[in-house]
């Protein structure tokens, strides 16, 4: 198998992104074609002990930045090793696609370049959800589109459903709904419409959750529209953020809070490693022809190297095909109902 | 000025509800109008010295619970404290209304017994938003209503800011509107429509608000839709819980984290008081023609007593009738974009 990586998307690119390559390398046995200026990479890759069998360099002059808007970039910047990329999943040439660069212009290169499967709407990205002292949920829509119809809800929480169970690994996944209240009749109008879908469908649905129960693991599998899921995942992270610097601040305050601190402080030190995402790996691109994942902007080399190695079974498994399938039989759901 | 106050309303109704009236009663001098079953809260009062002239019980027989549809409990229960106190509000006998009861028969029983505003389309929730270290900010629509419009953001932004001034004493409040990004073109249809409103406003706007900035203060005012503000709320009332708990696990894990613990016990307390909203006051029911407070539902003696203190110069400030002015002038800035 031939695991394409961009080499030059994300905050720490190149130079992290090939050494997490490297480091990969290591622990799996498939190819590792790193995309991007082929001299920049070399240089990179030369500072390391690495097979040269296994790990190659596909030159792409154009890099796509953040200032670019995705749809201009990915049409106007066909050299980008963006488009590169994903060509070579396209082709056959490569059988999974990973980059740390701009969400937006991965999503549409990804929509553009591989196509979206048959039947959906709009591709969707899935972002792991840490549980504090728990296993982790699976958040869809985390925010590739904003403005979701029920069929949309349907199509995100089977490939959600799909992805935890083969990739993540956590079988028959309790599949729940955002929702303003636990029961049935509650909700917005897309809440209400999609509640029926979900039942009707062969998922193992439990039912509208409450944003509060969502950080205690009442489901696998979170859904709602992406704008909903943006607002869950950056207030987790900016609470999260912000009650460590408090809990700092006030163990900082005074002689015996500070000693106090010194002894708790490899339990500290364990408390923000739970909100560590990257050792979950990196969030896929649901709902288009090919596995691409996404990985944060600002990955270190370790969560690069996990990124690689938690993303092989989404090609291995062909996740891509279940997926397609599935989309057939929701079909019927959603065309009797009309939505 | 009189306090009219749901005896009946709320978990720990009529004896926790009680006991704050007589609290606040030496703290102020506005007589407070109890309604509900007469002889339970005259029980309840003789428990505790008061000033019978200031404190006053009004009988309502009925009893609205939060089995009872909204709907259906304010027309069938006519007879019901929630029912008789608005009416108290709406006669002119009294000047401001709070309960701790179920807050969709709350928002109901106010919209049908007081009405709404003119050029209101539907009255907002506007909850206190703790911040950590920090003033707390208010958010609305807290969950009234689910699917707004974009005038709906632009009235409840005007109605946020009249209260966050004139009630919360904040001058100039910084409104911000909760958004996938910072630039002005991003977000859901909804957002990006308001956008153009709030910036074309008298409002202090400072633009789009990005989740994890929200724990951060960083706007005066949260403007959302009531979807998004009940997950804003319930989704950090329930990670901060998360924290809390997990916190207190890996705190007595181990004599050296006891130990530790046992030195930062004052400073946990303070954590968890900056949690607590109950020493805000409660959260208003805008765009009626009446001020309606709601207050948690297991509001105890002592945030009985801080809402009703609080909640004052929400009617001596006449903050109803600033919202009616302000609504007229809205009125142009939507008429143009025929929202």
């Amino acid at each position: 198998m031939r695991i394409i990586l961009d080499g030059m998307g994300g905050d720490n690119a190149p130079e992290e992104i090939v050494k997490g390559a490297v480091q990969a390398s290591k622990l799996i046995r498939h190819d590792i074609y790193i995309v991007g200026k082929e001299e920049l990479i070399l240089k990179e890759l030369d500072r390391y002990e690495y097979n040269d069998q296994q790990i190659r360099v596909v030159n792409a002059d154009e890099v796509i930045t953040n200032e670019d808007s995705p749809v201009r970039a990915v049409k106007k910047k066909p050299d980008s090793s963006l488009v590169v990329g994903l060509t070579l999943v396209k082709s056959g040439k490569g059988n999974l696609f990973i980059s740390a660069g701009n969400t937006g212009a991965i999503v549409v290169a990804s929509r553009m370049v591989l196509g979206k499967l048959e039947g959906i709407d709009r591709p969707s990205i899935a972002s792991i959800y840490p549980i504090l002292g728990g296993i982790p949920s699976l958040l869809i829509d985390a925010g590739a589109s904003s403005d979701s119809r029920p069929a949309n809800l349907l199509q995100q929480a089977t490939m959600g459903s799909i992805y935890m169970e083969k990739v993540i690994g956590r079988e028959n996944p309790r599949i729940g709904l955002v929702n303003l209240g636990a029961e049935a009749g509650k909700g917005s109008m897309l809440t209400k419409e999609a509640y029926p879908l979900l039942e009707n469908s062969s998922l193992n649905f439990v039912g509208n959750v409450e944003a509060r129960d969502i950080p205690k693991g009442a489901c696998d599998v979170i859904v709602c529209d992406g704008f909903t899921g943006n607002i869950i995942l950056k207030l987790t992270e900016g609470l999260a953020w912000n009650i460590l610097k408090l809990l700092k601040k006030k163990f900082t305050d005074g002689t015996k809070a500070k000693m106090g601190a010194l002894l708790l402080k490899n339990k500290m030190g364990e408390l923000k490693e739970e909100f560590d995402y990257s050792e979950y790996g990196g969030a896929p691109i649901l709902g288009v022809k090919g596995p691409v994942v996404k990985m944060h902007g600002s990955s270190s080399a370790s969560a690069v190297k996990n990124t690689i190695i938690k993303a092989v079974p989404f090609a291995e498994e062909d996740v891509i095909s279940l997926i397609e399938k599935d989309m057939y039989d929701l079909e019927e759901i959603i065309d009797e109902k009309e939505y």
